[in-house]
């Protein structure tokens, strides 16, 4: 079998992706996942392409850009992770979670309990829902390899 | 050509849909959306296939049977216009969205400008960012007939 | 919105379709089904095509020449519906919610409680898990009407 | 040409997947399948996620979480082999037939000459239907180099 | 259910065509099919777009002109009928099978015995191999109603 | 057989749009195409979401727009007709025709030999290639009624 | 850019296949095809599944097993090559062609002008028209260097 | 993750193709584009498959064997850069832009600023518009690494 394909979406605040990626050393498994440097995410379009006056178009010019990795990432994964935390509307997490279950991709949300009914219609789509980003490395090892914790 | 199909997904807690329809009476165009009834939105499923003392599974269970009307609008739909209020989270707004998104369909999304820099992405997978729900019977009057208001 | 179109797909047995299509009278649905009658689905390959000697080819002739009328069942259908009832072997059923799978359809299974652990692969595909016909007939009325029981 | 991919679906009390991979060593083929631990399958769920009160919930996480698996792997296959044994429903091969067929996989059924009246759905839907794992090495290794036994 | 749409590709020397649509009548089908005038069919781009001094050309462009009509009609087909008679070479016959396979219309093969061992890779793909126009007619009643003969 | 469904893309500025809408009256055809009114097609965007300071911005709130329309005309088609004529770029025509063609509908490009090299690559993609309104009616003509000029 | 994928249909009295192949050598395309060994292909199904005593069934069991060889290979291909020769019916090869076509695969056919007519369907599905197989060598070279003869 | 393809579209008489891949060595990035000699592009047809009288169907036969190589190109890629320069109609360059499109590449629309009104059409349907090749080396280098210049 090939690589597992994996795409780590969402909140880029605490180091989720980090914890993920080194509980899955040694598994054959390959991670990709957004620009996570908040201010180069923000203001990427303006840097590469020119300013704008208009916050709306620099914001455009850059989401755009951004969307060059996200539908390629999102698009080769077998298994997208969707995290939502506690700040900000994290609107963009979600979009995520709406085009991985169009694309018929493996849906994990991982995110704490105090957010189940918010997110009721995202979990109800998702394979697993889980709380903590060492949920998703044993998930990863026991798609793999079959072995529980 | 045949009737537009307009699917009305967000926020339900002000009369925006019915100023739409109301709009855009007389124009060849049918809408759809969700039960907008939220309480019955949320219990539906207790409610036809029986309690559940936990309430993830009772949310799970609605949200999965909501999911059969959900998704039948949205993949029917030629347009799907998102509508993004000022109360709760609203992930399945921006769920819908990429959902809308990934299908192909033509999006417009409606939100005030408080909002533009956290929907930016969605903002930027849409072809059309509009704040009032006059403009969305403007659009759907002119991409019909051509005329302008 | 367009008819509704339901597949009853399962066991021929009982009388649980004719629940279903009178249950959901004066609802915008549209049902469609395989060939109930026993006999004629067993023997339609051989009656128009011509008498095998072998038990194999005889049941191929027929189950290759009912598989139009299937096909096109499912492939037409916005929800399918699957009972799996006590008798029998009904691979045939869990073929038919496996097809519906993969064609992304919405689910509804519907059995017994004592099959849910020898049906819970099935089950997780599925959008709703019922029990009775009736509430499959509750299912429609609200994915159509919004009404509650 | 590449690596041909065979999935071995199906009954996980025998021999059988083992009989194949080892009689097509020396070929350029590649398999992958469930796990076949069957109490790891049953509660792998529970074990990462936590516990259930309730049996259906029980099952429902560990075979939403099994299907990261199983999805991947049928849709990454060009063959999949389809083995129904004498014990149990073994609804889940049937399913899987089913994924597989409306995926437009090559279908290859394995079971004994007592089954066929009831899997003649699935033999019409398969482009081979063997008796012996012996023979799906000899279809693997014609099919890849044009030798027959 | 709605209308079942049949092509009706193949040679175009005898009644079958006829006979099939005249043994229809009172069921819910509709037919469509490549242009039967032969002179029509092979002059129509040079009749309507302009001479060509080489006769491939001059084929080419009816070709091109005349795949209009054909693409449409299998693509909205259901069941796709495919008539081999005994003269001409009928490569386009062929050609016709060989679409509706590929995108996954039921298809129908009809021809005498004697062109079973060249025709054996069309009947594999075909869901119903026939002889005569009249199980033809029974098929699609059978399909529509339930109804043997 | 359904509505043949034709989409005239092009040129906006000579009246081939009536000439083949009036030629084919009486045929089962239905037409779609673009807003024609230049100044409603370049200003829409501006005229209903709000002025912009900056060309390149007021430009592309009306080519959004104007791409919902565009975008179910071709996508609902069974036939799209491109005309190019003598002024202008008309990057939007060649960029229809490619559209057109990904989509897999039947292209008929419409032009005069004076363009024949500068269109070679979207004529090799069209099944026909015409000079004059008039061959686009024949053409339909012929394809739903088999009777040439 | 990837290896280039190339199927090779058709005939196999005549080492056209060779032919091709050898000419390609030093160019970055990999071959595939059918199994050639006339008798292995006729047989295949009788000896690895077991006799039929019916001449159609026998056919039908060689002819779905090598579907799996078939499929795989012009699923995988980026262009398909089509030879038709002087002997036989060679439907087979029309309804690959068929295939190839509605799967989107760039379609080479390669026959004498003798069979112009009668195969001016598929040559007008086809990109290339070749008499020769050091024209498709020439093709390959030209389509992967840029380098003509 | 895999290495980024990208298809280099549009004009060829500048060096905008080597700025490019120069600029982005030490990226894993892999190029294609079309034959880039202009004689060679024009004449492979004849060169290859046999001169034509006319010189409509001179064109046809080079421009139908360059599709060949486009459609791979286009097919294959992430990412379709589209170049529009001074010179010629460039009505393939708009072609290849309005494919990528309908196919979901990313697209990257390169020209200068006289061009805006007349590309808005292509211009709003890509995901990037830039004037210089450097920027789009600056882009590459922000999707692999999150570097900004």
């Amino acid at each position: 079998m090939m690589t597992l394909k994996v795409y780590l979406s969402g909140e880029i605040h605490t180091d989720w992706r980090d914890r993920i990626i080194e509980g899955a050393s040694g598994l054959d498994v390959s991670f990709s996942g957004p620009v996570t440097d908040h201010d180069a995410s923000d203001d990427c379009g303006a840097a590469i392409l020119g300013r704008e006056e208009n916050k709306f178009w620099h914001d455009h010019k850059g989401a755009r850009l951004n969307a060059i990795r996200t539908r390629r990432g999102i698009g080769e994964a077998d298994v997208v992770v969707v995290r939502f935390g506690d700040k900000y509307r994290q609107w963009n997490a979600a979009f995520d979670a709406g085009v991985a279950s169009a694309l018929g991709k493996s849906l994990i949300v991982l995110h704490g309990p105090e957010h189940q009914h918010a997110l009721k219609e995202i979990d109800a789509a998702a394979l697993v829902v889980a709380e903590r980003p060492e949920q998703v490395v044993q998930i990863l090892r026991y798609v793999l390899t079959g072995a529980l914790p």
